[in-house]
């Protein structure tokens, strides 16, 4: 993504004008000449110039031209703005941040945007605080048919992203009496909002086979979030039995099993195996669910599903939170789920991952030989690459950066204090085009030679 | 609005289930017969069979018919869903939470929405956390010259809605060292938030010149949120003289001021006064703005600026939280400022609320005579009702809606344990058509007589 050229022009004049080299009452080139001289748009004049003028830097005066300003007196508060972090586009990118635009078909959704936005009406209020019940139902329905959670709209609660959810969920209960557990390496951001509420939380180490459970039992927890469709270091799913363990520990305990199933559906070896929520009979699974993997990210919907014994609690305090989506995505989302197109995306995106997770390794192969172990989690969205003999996984990450690849570090998963830098990555596929796996993998191995 | 046919078949049929009427067991009469019978279309009872089935009470057997399940196998769970409190549409709205589609040219958003998705790369990933630049951009320019606050997109951060941000700016300080003083009444919504996230609250009431600020003093508050472009209960605005003195306050104290400018810019009487924002040189005042007062409230998107001292605390914490406001939402509302609509629209409220408010002020004198005291806040968003010799406001409210009126009692915005009843309300002009305000205060009577 290349810089707009009035920002470029903006950046120029500002540090200029910072620097001193242009003085305090200087009058600025015309738009005109400017224009001519750069041989640029005349937009892209107006536009630089106007964002030096909101910035307080510089001053338009009519039939004049426009002027530096003196600097302090203008912006008192803000004298000195600290350097922003942004984010920066990336040649290769292997963090799952982005979506290829190859996977997504975005002419679609703009074309039922379009058809929805064709009623005003359904915009013109606060939008329903528990999400547009037409999209609720849709998930209900998609849920009930994929994922074998049978549920009703009444039940299904919509956010825009998963921490806004959890942030409304962590009010339902007391406090003072729970302790959550989180898989360590886990979700960081789900962990952070119940720390940010004053839950007391506990880490668990996963093994091979997922969660330690004598660890869960001893923890105290009353209390889990977890993510059974890919357990963390492994990437593999829990089993069966695991989960029946889950459970059970559940009944006994009276205790919440937050499940985070945001790619649940995009497991492609096998069948999905049955969700927490679906074999739960106690009321004790709350059902996480995004759509952040399956289209771009940048449409904010997640969703929650209560199980029945909760609803009253969910209903007492709903009214204190406004709604976080967007209206718009949420009715788009709705039409997409009922024209059967999200059934078909999660298919395709299936397809098209095993595909590039095969890549992958073979590019690993090809590059690193037998210092590269490969190793696909069980829902297709991450590969795990581990190379043995190096260590320091953060520093390598930023040296691949340097370069142009973005890649993850497993040690960016990890919630306690403690960090392993074993050379452990969790590649994502999903940002990445086919073609551009050879080279970015050729990328590294020249950097981590 | 009323309920699609395919609902209203679909609780008839889960209902004729539930009660018994129809056994486990039974062969529900195929769609083709259905459709025929109650001459709707086909799609209709397809979409109200889909629901059973997804909600597991029918079961689909194909090249058979639908049957009806056994209901307590197949959800365990979700047996017996609570009922849902669904936002009813109102014929008069006072309450605010609607904007007349008047008010709102929603052509011109579709086109600018329009215009902004024909790039899907924006949309591609999780966008910038802190907001997108080009909407920050624009809403620098347009505080800049509009609201006094001169401030550049780094100073700016976006989120869904005040809550949002409010969620993420309580992590910036340590939460154990501060009390937060909100005014009684106020706005319970943010103050709701503080209290989620573990902060030490103060209630101060406001006197008729606004807060009160040697309860302020003795409250050993450190924070104060405020909106000081209307107190409550009065509907003024805080003088300047009152405004210095909370800054003093604030430099006295090393304290911070969120300020909350939410309809700042619809003062219809005189000119806005000077924000804290824009008067604060200690770097105290964090402001808040949303456009959920000037467009309608669906779009989600609000603000902060943040004072130059603070940003680096912010910038500690922003990679934690997920940016909640539609992408897509946020590039249409940067044009929608960029090509100068929203000064317009502020100039267009200003002038409609003006009259609307003097319409409810005419149509009281002419239902309620002397006993009705009317007084519109500075701001022009609501005008505050009195009315002689009644008590009991949310009995009151709760008579007008059953006869189709929306209003808000004056004690829904108490944030205290302690409910003053008087007939005190406090009706906004934003949902309403000016045709329909004087038969909305007919009705008034009629219901209160």
């Amino acid at each position: 993504m290349r810089e707009p050229l009035y920002l470029r022009l903006y950046r120029q004049l500002r540090g200029e004008i910072e620097s001193g080299r242009l003085a305090p009452g200087t009058r600025l080139p015309s738009i005109r000449q400017m224009t001519h001289d750069l041989t640029v748009s005349r937009t892209t004049v107006e536009t630089a110039y106007e964002h030096l003028c909101a910035d307080g830097i510089v001053q338009c005066i009519p039939q004049s031209g426009y002027y530096v300003n003196d600097l302090p007196q203008r912006r008192p508060a803000h004298a000195d703005p600290a350097p922003e972090a942004r984010p920066q586009p990336c040649r290769y990118d292997f963090s799952g941040q982005r979506m290829d635009p190859e996977l997504f078909d975005f002419a679609i959704w703009r074309k039922l945007s379009r058809a929805v936005m064709m009623d005003s009406d359904p915009f013109l209020g606060y939008g329903e605080t528990q999400g547009e019940r037409a999209l609720r139902e849709q998930i209900a329905r998609y849920l009930s048919a994929g994922r074998g959670v049978y549920t009703t709209a009444e039940h299904v609660v919509i956010g825009a992203g998963i921490q806004s959810l959890l942030g409304i969920l962590c009010e339902i209960f007391d406090k003072d009496s729970q302790r959550i557990a989180f898989e360590d390496p886990g979700f960081r951001k789900g962990f952070r909002v119940f720390a940010d509420h004053g839950y007391d939380t506990v880490f668990i180490s996963g093994g091979a086979s997922g969660i330690n459970l004598d660890a869960l039992r001893q923890s105290k927890a009353n209390m889990l979030y977890i993510s059974p469709s890919h357990s963390f270091p492994s990437g593999a799913s829990l089993t069966h039995r695991k989960r029946m363990q889950l459970l059970e520990w559940a009944q006994q305990n009276g205790a919440v099993i937050f499940e985070d199933d945001y790619d649940g559906e995009l497991r492609y070896i096998g069948k999905p195996l049955a969700t927490l929520s679906a074999m739960d009979s106690g009321g004790n699974v709350i059902y996480l669910g995004a759509f952040s993997k399956l289209l771009p990210p940048s449409i904010r919907i997640s969703y929650a599903v209560l199980p029945s014994r909760l609803l009253p609690l969910y209903r007492a305090i709903a009214p204190h939170y406004n709604q976080t989506s967007s209206t718009m995505e949420q009715l788009t989302m709705a039409r997409f789920i009922e024209e059967g197109r999200l059934e078909k995306q999660v298919r395709r995106l299936r397809r098209l991952y095993a595909h590039k997770n095969a890549r992958i390794a073979e590019a690993f192969a090809e590059h690193f030989g037998a210092r590269a172990t490969v190793r696909p989690n069980d829902t297709g969205l991450h590969v795990i690459v581990s190379l043995a003999g190096r260590g320091d996984a953060e520093q390598m990450c930023a040296q691949a950066r340097q370069a142009g690849v973005r890649i993850v570090p497993m040690s960016s998963y990890q919630l306690g204090n403690r960090r392993t830098q074993a050379a452990v990555f969790y590649l994502s596929s999903a940002g990445i085009a086919e073609e551009d796996i050879e080279p970015a993998v050729a990328q590294l191995r020249t950097v981590w030679q």
